[in-house]
């Protein structure tokens, strides 16, 4: 016990290791983010999210007759009880879509008849009913706030076009579905981040999926986490012109702000997430005729020149600076794109709330306890003495 | 990046220091408890909840006009948004009352007209709502799913008091509500604990104190952390007499099952919550000819015993082994004990969420973002190539 004012050396855990994990592998220095041995780039190419979904969970690319069995229980459950649907039409129309993801995504533990039971296979069907679910929650609210009759999930589309078409009513054409996919793909799981680390943190009590899982919406609202690229679509509307960008980043740089969308807690080059995101939002822009690529990468530019010439550091796009205007682009309403992360990640947390509930590793994972230095006071070597309110200080 | 199975080093972040904190301190080898610089058995023997309440969020014991002022706030925030106490009507009287209260606390920022003003100031104000609030809303569903009418808080009792009115209709005789209020001081704190734990790393993404309180909930939610002394009543009634306790406690042993209750992973002595709850239990088990003390007693006897002759250590008493006789006693129904937990901790939890967001420490806390050694598969140097579905071995 210390009573002085030394800091911890752990802030914000970095580079503490605070488990094994089987799910993800980053790798900061080559910029590779690993889903269960399979490349980020490649699965982004190549996969889809229910396949990525899978993969994170089962550790496997499925089978055909696996796939199809895992997309039947997914379409089977994307219905909300209809009281939870209820339960969303009482709240007033500006609560946040976050608040109302996490505290609905709490309330389906109500209508798990086996909530009880905290096996691996209850675990595994619970995470494939939080995966289905998750779009339809963000969807739903979505409809009742703006007063819209609501879509009855397809039993045709896939995970991504369904979702669309819950939001907004009509089929979305397959390239814009399949870009969509693509982006729930790169956003599905990133290793230990603050909502995962939540997520295992709540199920190393021996809590329940559902708990654990609105955990981790909490952490994702932050803007430090999921909400960074909404402050990249505000930044990038204030600046709202290529010429703006350069006096706009020094303004920040000058008043000691960072610059949201740049630089990364693991990597230590470009986020590979980045790199496909950029080369989506350029692809969209020139077939919109929209300016936010430009400027977006006159940002970036501007931000990594000027972090050199003051700082003499290095600094690399983050995967929030071109998932803003893509999403924007696609026309989603701006608070809707943590949602989105959500209803992406939804599939890493699954499988990370397993992973510490039944990791065969040894030691075996354990309650997270940390401890912290009392630097408070003490009023002398036997603490303070409770005095009466009448004899206090007034 | 490693990828040999090496287990990590800090399993459970025990003894890893994750911050400076200056509300509470425990002193593991002498058993104290400290609540900003006071001995928690002083707290208990002078203080009240509410006084304790506002010690952890101010830092000092209150005056008369700062106490006053303090509780007269908590008795007007005990009402819930009608809204709010509908959503929990259309729930399954079977729910959880700890997913009904994460889930609704959740909800609770719909109603925070300054939700998203994040200064300390909103932030103590949302600290008093939801301190107001906790015992309204386990009050509120208790009765709910019981098919009881509602009974409006008084603006007349203390906090504890209120508390076992809303939940039973009567007002409850004196020596009761004061014995159930030094539970809700014993109850308050705990530093870095689990749930603890998670409200900050959900604070550190800068998400409101709602989802970060909501997460904490979570976290007590499950069965090594608030559920424990559910576990030790189970425990208790299964074992039925204390001439049932010695083949109960071995069979355990034998079986290799931890005795719930017993041991913590802080304290290396008595805990000191244990020292006050068991003079209460005794004190009620003599008033009600109740058994269970004699039960609960004869269990930490033989714990104690058997640990020190099995495996040569010294185990001792933790705060569940007691509260668990004490609560029964009190007529408060067993699925309630974690939920009244959570009413006495939302003290520490919004005094720690306060501390994450506006520390003074300097490295100023970051977000939580640990690390974890890669121990899945890689395939190969190059990591595994995807195949398509047609191609893979079926």
């Amino acid at each position: 016990m210390s009573n002085d004012n030394s800091s911890t050396k752990n802030i914000g855990l970095r580079n503490i290791e605070v488990a094994d994990t089987k799910i993800c592998a980053i790798e900061p220095d080559n910029g590779k983010l690993i889903y269960r041995g399979y490349d980020i780039l490649d699965l982004a190419k190549n996969s889809t999210f229910e396949e990525t979904a899978y993969l994170l969970l089962f550790g496997d690319l499925p089978s055909r007759e696996q796939i199809e069995n895992f997309n039947a229980k997914l379409i089977a459950k994307r219905y909300l009880p209809s009281s939870v649907v209820k339960s969303m039409t009482y709240r007033p129309i500006s609560s946040s879509p976050m608040d109302v993801l996490q505290s609905t995504i709490s309330m389906l533990a109500d209508h798990d008849e086996n909530i009880n039971d905290d096996s691996k296979e209850a675990n595994y069907e619970r995470a494939i009913n939080l995966i289905a679910k998750f779009p339809t929650v963000v969807a739903v609210w979505d409809r009742i706030r703006k007063n819209l009759p609501l879509v009855k999930p397809s039993e045709k589309l896939t995970h991504s076009a369904n979702f669309l078409y819950m939001l907004t009513g009509e089929e979305p054409d397959k390239e814009f579905a399949k870009d969509f996919d693509i982006c729930l793909v790169l956003h599905a799981e990133h290793s230990f981040n603050a909502s995962t680390f939540a997520a295992r943190e709540v199920a190393s009590t021996r809590a329940h999926m559902y708990s654990s899982i609105a955990a981790a919406i909490g952490a994702l609202s932050g803007e430090l986490h999921g909400g960074a690229n909404v402050k990249v679509m505000e930044a990038l509307q204030e600046i709202g012109s290529v010429e703006n960008v350069e006096k706009w980043v020094n303004a920040r740089f000058d008043a000691g702000e960072r610059i949201m969308g740049m630089g990364h807690a693991v990597y230590k080059t470009d986020d590979p997430r980045a790199k496909v995101l950029r080369e989506m939002s350029k692809r969209l822009a020139t077939k919109m005729n929209s300016p936010l690529y430009g400027i977006t990468q006159k940002l970036e530019d501007v931000t990594k020149e000027e972090m050199k010439k003051r700082k003499g550091v290095e600094i690399f796009a983050n995967v929030d600076l071109y998932s803003a205007s893509v999403y924007h682009m696609m026309g989603i309403q701006l608070d809707l794109n943590t949602p989105i992360f959500a209803l992406a990640r939804i599939a890493g947390w699954a499988a990370h709330v397993i992973e510490e509930k039944f990791a065969e590793a040894q030691p075996k994972p354990m309650l997270y306890r940390p401890t912290a230095a009392y630097v408070g006071k003490y009023c002398g070597p036997l603490g303070c003495e409770y005095t009466s309110l009448q004899k206090r200080i007034q």
